[in-house]
């Protein structure tokens, strides 16, 4: 009987499934990688036969830095290893206790993850003869003395992450290895510079601001009234690569997986968010962030992924900037082509249709009980630069992902890669979440009128309210660019009609109501102001008729969060405007600050008491400074309704550098501040970060 | 001033994401959803101004269970409630205090999930005249004296669950409501007799069976031997309908979307599996059932479903088979089209391209220590008939759903709906998780060798070793068809070579090693046998060269998991054979079931001592009896391999009905059994279950 004679240790769990378990975890790998000596099981050679020239034995591995960085663009990295692309040849330098002879044998060997293995690409065996070895190509460019230059050319799709690095000598029956040194570790990261890679990038000053700048600008509020907000993305700072990869290793993200360049944007859409797999950042869209930080007071994304790689913790709070923002880091520090874009006017849809349905009470009020949908003044995402083996040819370059939890995206909390082209031309059979991407900018808006027996009755679409513009910013200077003709036609063009179309093909529905034809127009203007001063609004009805029409009119005046959502209802006011025939008719309205001092009616402030401001102004306002107004208008059975979203400007804070600045010199900096109220401003907080200079501090006031 | 006016209630956790929280919840939905009367807001009407024909209140509301079960195919279910399938027209009556007037007007209104609206389908407002109401058409059909019979086509994308069904009278300003009446909540079901409805399936019988049978059979073990498996899926059962409609509770899946049947089947191939998500079935794949009931001893899905339902924890254990036939019932159940189907030679390869490595050492022994791939010897999954809408034309039909937690599929535990057509065809852009699929089905054999220095040289590939055959019961009796034409060309064909190139430019990698054409093969020949019998082994080795040829070879033997992994090697035996040139030449082994009757090298019994049979078999045998032997050859620098996979077949249980049956009348039931071994059975269970017979019991024989 010879049962149970070879039984291999297998951990209990796992038993039956997995002959081990799946490595998934790059940084804390087991260290015992190799005994020193491992004697050939098949070998007859006697032992201690030593080559021609004497036994040989390394005395000396260095993976020559700064000869490497530059050639890979990775000298920004503040990071003690070498960090290099792949695809793309790097040199180290061996050096032995004699120089080579020509029977000696030798190779070196690079490991990443536990249990490594050559089939599945975390063992990769390097040879400089012509011995057959792993994927990667090995050279000797150099022989100086007892050193060799090699030349070692890692596949552009090899797996990312940090790999250990062996040399073995083949003697005496067996390998003889070098010892583990962790100052030989390797980072390999995606090459936007390599053809073959997946990630390539043709152009040199878009791989310099996609993949290299660590400075950004991410647009906010809404359009007419955009706020820039720099965000340093810090991808080169100190331990910034280690905290994308610790995130990898958090996810359990198979390391044989980790050259996949679409699970690798896929899984960190996944885990920048904290739902389902306690990831980065905690999503909060209150106003109450007593338990973390405000989103609004990060200034960049180093602090956020330092603090979550020390404590495995998810990090509080952010909003959708937030989490674009550090997701940008994330996909730069790995080397992926990547950009935060803002979207204005963005739809979030509830069922995914490219219907955005905003529901009115007969009295031309909104009912905010039966809306379901809401349209976020604005909504960051990234792109990502990708050519999509996946996909048939024609949909590679930008996609879109999207770290920010949305919970309809395929009912998990991640978002993409998505074509842009693919959203473009209405192709959404092509994963991923194309259609609920696609609504985002897209999305009709549907009103209905609500009657007394709870039945909607669509009045008017507008097609040309969602997605008015996706902004990045510029590849030269701090400015930006609208890209959203990658996004979409001209609205109305037939191939915009075509787009449409094919959309509804692949299930998107849409709703074809026949709505009147109405004789009467309505829109409202406000010009942005800063906070504090005046809003004047201009309500505009025109009569396209022949004759007189008598218009009862209702305003709607609401504090609303940047999802769209409304905070509060601060004005609610019904007035006539009669409009002759041909003619248009204007309604003027003024708000101030508040303070009371124009009469109650015609003065809307932002109300009483915010932490942050002072004791007079609306609890409401908070951190989002969005007023929505909303004029319905009725006249016999036309009904019209337009809607202005104006997002208050707050103030600039002004940076001078004063003094001489010499290089290892302190630096002056005098920030100023106008203060755009009445009142004195108490408790205020004043944060700085400068990448590679100095580390984020606040200052406090009081 | 006016500010926080109309602040709306909000549960603070979505203030600011969500005007209020998406309703996830069916079941236990709340229940006051209407005052008892509802005055018009905008309703000038006085009071109590009665209709014509005096004041109008509902007495009674019947569903017409017995009219309407036998249209809809929903007889069977054991329920007290109302059971129909959408696009399809049903009765119910509604008896007032009268006969109806012609000024008289009443709606019926049905609401599913918690603050039900109308634009997202969960309020549906139905009304029988020519006042406008929501998307199901209402008809009065027959007036009789005080009732009406009403028909209502709910339509073909209706949300699927549990409505609550009221109906409102509008009189005296205001609509008067009947109260909440549980025995008219309405279950509305996927329709696969409707052509509008995404599962629509043309032929009779095929709906039959897919949707209509409670018994299926599921097939085990390996082709040659393979295991009938009767399992009773159930999916009438009482409590079985309500426990799929918790699966989706329990899921948090928006009510809005339970009405898109990609969503639904997707959700549910997550929710099956316990990861991620605390869903049904826990896994285990080893050996070790003590903390649960082994998945072998289950025989149909009922109790799992309602144990789940009852406590919300997930239910242990479960292997392929479970997860398919519990996944089954709860797609019949909600009127989807379904089958369990197995694959025999099924790949799983942990990194979703196209090749299962095996790899062997110098000596010929499996190196199980750098093997990572598994070949399972069966995998079971479901299909489920859906139109595509979301794909471009032409891949509708069967699609592969699996419930089996996969960790390579996309990234988390579920996987599909995959065309089965997206996967003839190798177009795997074809949202979801086709490439994963395809590999199942399609893997090549890679065979390498593992020289001394850790590099890999593939010397033989495979191509027509995995996805031999998919099976699945056939429509009448229990026999089984083999649908493995559905999955693939044949292999070699024109077809097959331009499907394998097509997965490739989307990015599955294949081996194209070129690998040496040998003169020598090796087969492996064993019948399949009784557990406890002998089992006869035939190696054939064949020279197609001029010349003699000696070949050294090793048979390793292991008992196997059906996943593929070793449980334990058994036997490791080295063996010359000489092969003269153009000839052919045998080896024999034969094995015995233990007990030491042969010489111990030609002697390979399961070993010692097994919980369920008794001490003297192996503990390694277990529940899973497969035997894998391997064999490989080498002769000058030709290496030749063969593997074949051995099912023990087990015992039959022999079931006799005696005595007369019928109707309400106790029957007998012999079962009987043949012990195969030669030493008496102790601690044996006997399981049974009859759905709408006898439930789930267990007899214990000592």
């Amino acid at each position: 009987m010879s049962s149970a004679r070879n039984q291999p240790k297998q951990p209990k769990r796992f038993l039956g499934r997995y002959s081990e378990p799946l490595p998934t975890n790059n940084l804390n790998e087991e260290e015992d990688d190799f005994p020193e000596f491992e004697p050939f099981e098949d070998d007859a050679t006697p032992r201690g036969v030593a080559p021609s020239g004497g036994s040989l034995s390394v005395q000396n591995v260095d993976m020559l830095q700064q000869r490497n960085k530059p050639k890979h663009f990775t000298s920004e990295f503040d990071i003690e290893n070498l960090v290099v692309r792949r695809g793309q040849e790097f040199m180290m330098q061996v050096t032995f206790n004699r120089p080579l002879a020509d029977d000696d044998d030798f190779q070196v060997e690079f490991l990443i993850g536990s249990n490594p293995t050559a089939s599945k690409g975390s063992l990769v065996v390097v040879t400089f003869g012509t011995r057959a070895a792993g994927p990667w190509p090995g050279q000797i460019l150099e022989h100086q003395g007892e050193s060799v230059i090699l030349g070692i050319t890692p596949t552009a799709s090899a797996i990312v992450g940090k790999f250990r690095t062996y040399v073995a000598i083949v003697e005496g029956g067996g390998m003889q290895r070098t010892k583990r040194d962790t100052s030989t570790d390797l980072y390999l990261l995606f090459n936007a510079w390599c053809a073959e890679d997946a990630v390539f990038l043709a152009d040199n000053s878009e791989r310099s601001e996609y993949v290299l700048n660590e400075h950004g600008v991410i647009y906010r509020g809404s359009l007419g009234s955009v706020i820039n907000r720099d965000w340093v993305y810090g991808q080169f700072e100190k331990g910034v690569l280690d905290a994308c990869i610790y995130i990898l290793d958090a996810s359990r993200m198979p390391i044989y997986d980790r050259g996949d360049i679409i699970k690798i944007v896929r899984k960190g859409s996944a885990m920048i968010n904290s739902q389902d797999d306690s990831g980065v950042l905690v999503g909060n869209w209150s106003e109450d962030y007593s338990m973390g930080q405000s989103p609004t007071s990060w200034t960049g994304s180093v602090r956020i992924l330092l603090q979550y790689a020390n404590t495995g913790v998810p990090i509080s709070y952010a909003q959708c900037w937030v989490y674009a923002g550090v997701f940008n880091t994330f996909l730069r520090a790995l080397g992926i082509p990547s950009r935060v874009v803002t979207t204005f006017n963005s739809a979030h849809d509830n069922t995914g249709n490219l219907k955005t349905d905003l529901i009115f009470k007969e009295d031309g009020t909104p009912d905010e009980r039966n809306t379901r949908d809401s349209i976020w003044n604005y909504h960051c995402w990234n792109e990502v630069w990708i050519a999509r083996q996946d996909l048939p040819a024609g949909f590679g370059g930008w996609q879109v992902v999207d770290a920010t939890p949305q919970e309809t995206s395929d009912g998990l909390f991640r978002c993409g890669p998505s074509s842009v082209k693919a959203i473009k031309e209405g192709l959404l059979c092509h994963q991923y979440d194309a259609g609920f991407v696609f609504a985002e900018v897209n999305s009709d808006l549907v009103f209905h009128k609500r009657d007394r027996y709870g039945t909607l009755t669509p009045y008017r679409v507008e097609t040309d309210h969602i997605g008015l513009a996706v902004y990045t910013k510029a590849l030269s200077g701090s400015g930006h660019v609208d890209v959203i003709s990658n996004y979409k036609y001209p609205e109305g063009s037939a191939q915009d009609k075509a787009t449409m179309a094919r959309a509804e093909e692949y299930g998107c529905e849409r709703d074809h109501s026949e709505t009147p034809d109405s004789q009467l127009t309505v829109s409202v203007k406000a010009e942005p102001v800063l906070l504090g001063q005046d809003v004047s609004l201009q309500v505009n009805f025109t009569n396209r008729g022949q004759t007189v029409r008598t218009i009862k009119a209702h305003l709607a005046g609401s504090i609303v969060f940047y999802t769209g959502v409304t905070s509060s209802r601060f004005k609610d006011h019904n007035f006539t405007v009669t409009v002759p025939g041909e003619q248009s008719e204007s309604w003027d309205q003024v708000m101030g600050p508040g303070h009371g001092t124009r009469s109650c009616d015609q003065v809307m402030g932002p109300g009483h008491g915010t932490r942050s401001w002072d004791q007079e102004y609306s609890p409401h306002l908070g951190s989002q400074v969005s007023l929505s107004f909303i004029v319905t208008g009725k006249s016999d059975d036309d009904s019209v309704t337009a809607i202005k979203v104006l997002n208050l400007l707050t103030p600039k804070l002004t940076v001078k550098l004063h003094g001489d600045y010499q290089v290892q010199h302190m630096m002056y900096v005098n920030v100023s501040f106008t203060n755009p109220f009445s009142f004195a401003l108490e408790n205020v907080y004043l944060a700085m970060e400068g990448p590679g200079m100095i580390s984020y501090r606040t200052r406090y006031y009081r």
